[in-house]
């Protein structure tokens, strides 16, 4: 991670002398890093080995990751992410648009720094993928008739594809049998669903403080994540109609009342449930390479998670 | 152009099936196509020769090209473009965003399916130049201490990169020899900038009607330009003030008020003057090659530019 702190900060040199503050500002994060650290992991060679392709691979990764961000921020008119003022609001939205294209440009532009093209060809179509997720995302913003098939497949589209690209370049660049880095992909698939899931629940019963996030966006921006679908499933008829009417008029109930409701009616339970299966899902792909380096530290990263929601499981127990 | 049209339309395939009508409309366009002209013509071999590596990387430049437009029209909040509306207005400026980035990153794969990753390499770098243009030219709206040297420096970016690197791929991709290729590269930059000055003129003196984009785009959003900079130059300190204070307060003059002005005071013929010296670096570049097949070609695209610009300029005296 050393050298990842020290790849991002050159790459600051790296953009026009006009905007290097701006992307400075949007590369400098106390973000989770969690797709570079993907990347490591999956090709994990050893304690000190780092090799400069899978800083690079990590940098890239990350890079476009943030320029996600940026974006998102702008649809979602969020203010605050990892209690820093986002890009749109620190910049203005307009030009938050471009810098977040810059970033794309230059997360490119570092893939196709590799010897072939197979780096940037991967990761070009990721990048394709994520935006269509998030393009789905948008346009069906309060739409409550999205199926559980399409909730997946969007996350499947905005999320787990850039996990699944990340575990598939570290098994890959680290020189990795084609089959361990089939299942890294799959590893990465599982996890990054799993993870959406996670986060998607946080929206609703996390602690702002904790998160460094505000909460209850998605309520707020009318995105039918799992936890709200399975809420509407629940409710009685009356209760879930009023709930539609809100939504559509752009004026969601309130978070307090939701997460009192979710609470009554095990939601986060059934959602935890649905969390633990994409993880066995994750670390079942891994069973035929256990004697490898990188497994027993991919595995860790599901039990992480785990750890991670049960630890919100309790708090919102005893909330 | 037949061959990049097929190219085109087999492009929307691509895309995710529930982004695909979208990417469709975008891709679709009845655009002068002047970046894939520069790859083709600067890679000319003959009449009925055309490699397939030339028609992607004209499908490349253009898509980039395409991507940009769609977030330029988020930033102009313009809702015509080539008589129809923008991307911005028929989806929202949200999804806008979020589709621009999937014709970006759609763009960069294809680049990265050549056989070695010099042009992905290339165009990521001019993508990213071109946001950079672009986010300068957004941060400096309103701001009338804009030296001519910083709009040169915005149009180089923003126009004249992707101009360039079209003509250096063709040169290039055609098996030419890296002089050619150098000088392809200098042709296209001089032409970009002389072509993004034209353009700046046009949207004080054109005719809507002809160019099929709302005309004075540049005075509302106070974007400020060759044609108002030599304005505000010329006209008396009285007037001068007027118009600053009308501009910063996003109360711009009348269109038709500032082309009268213009031409009292011989606007025109000086920005002119400037497309014109432009034009003949363009083809000075190219003088020690003029055996090569695409050199008269390329010429002859100079002299197309001069008799619009000349065309414009007759339009404009006789309004």
């Amino acid at each position: 991670m050393v050298a990842l702190d020290r790849f991002m900060r050159g790459q600051v040199d790296r953009f026009e002398p006009e905007i290097r503050e701006m992307a400075a500002y949007c590369l400098d994060t106390t973000g989770k890093r969690l797709r570079p650290t993907l990347v490591f992991v999956s090709g994990w060679q050893g304690d000190g080995v780092v090799s400069d392709d899978l800083v690079r691979a990590a940098g890239v990764v990350e890079m476009v990751h943030l320029a996600t961000l940026v974006h998102d921020d702008i649809m979602d008119r969020a203010d605050l992410r990892r209690n820093r003022r986002t890009a749109s609001r620190e910049f203005g939205p307009d030009a938050a648009v471009l810098l977040g294209d810059a970033l794309f440009s230059q997360a490119l532009h570092i893939a196709a720094l590799f010897p072939t093209p197979e780096v940037c060809r991967l990761v070009a179509e990721s990048t394709r993928r994520v935006c269509s997720g998030e393009i789905m995302q948008t346009l069906r913003r309060r739409d409550i008739n999205i199926s559980l098939a399409e909730y997946r497949r969007m996350i499947d589209l905005k999320t787990a594809e850039l996990f699944r690209v990340s575990c598939f370049l570290g098994a890959r660049l680290s020189g990795h049998a084609a089959d361990f880095a089939a299942a890294a992909d799959r590893f990465g698939h599982h996890l990054g669903i799993a993870y959406q899931i996670y986060d998607d629940l946080v929206d609703f019963v996390g602690e702002e403080k904790h998160i460094g996030k505000t909460l209850g966006t998605d309520l707020a921006t009318g995105k039918l994540t799992l936890p709200l679908m399975l809420l509407l499933e629940r409710v009685p008829a009356a209760e879930r109609a009023g709930i539609i009417t809100a939504l559509r008029g752009g004026q969601p109930m309130p978070l307090a009342a939701s997460q009192q409701r979710m609470k009554d009616l095990g939601i986060a339970q059934e959602v935890v449930r649905a969390i633990d299966d994409e993880l066995a899902a994750a670390t079942g792909a891994l069973a035929p390479h256990r004697a490898l380096a990188p497994v027993p530290l991919m595995l860790q990263l599901g039990e992480m998670l785990r750890g991670q929601v049960a630890a919100l499981q309790t708090a919102a127990a005893t909330a």
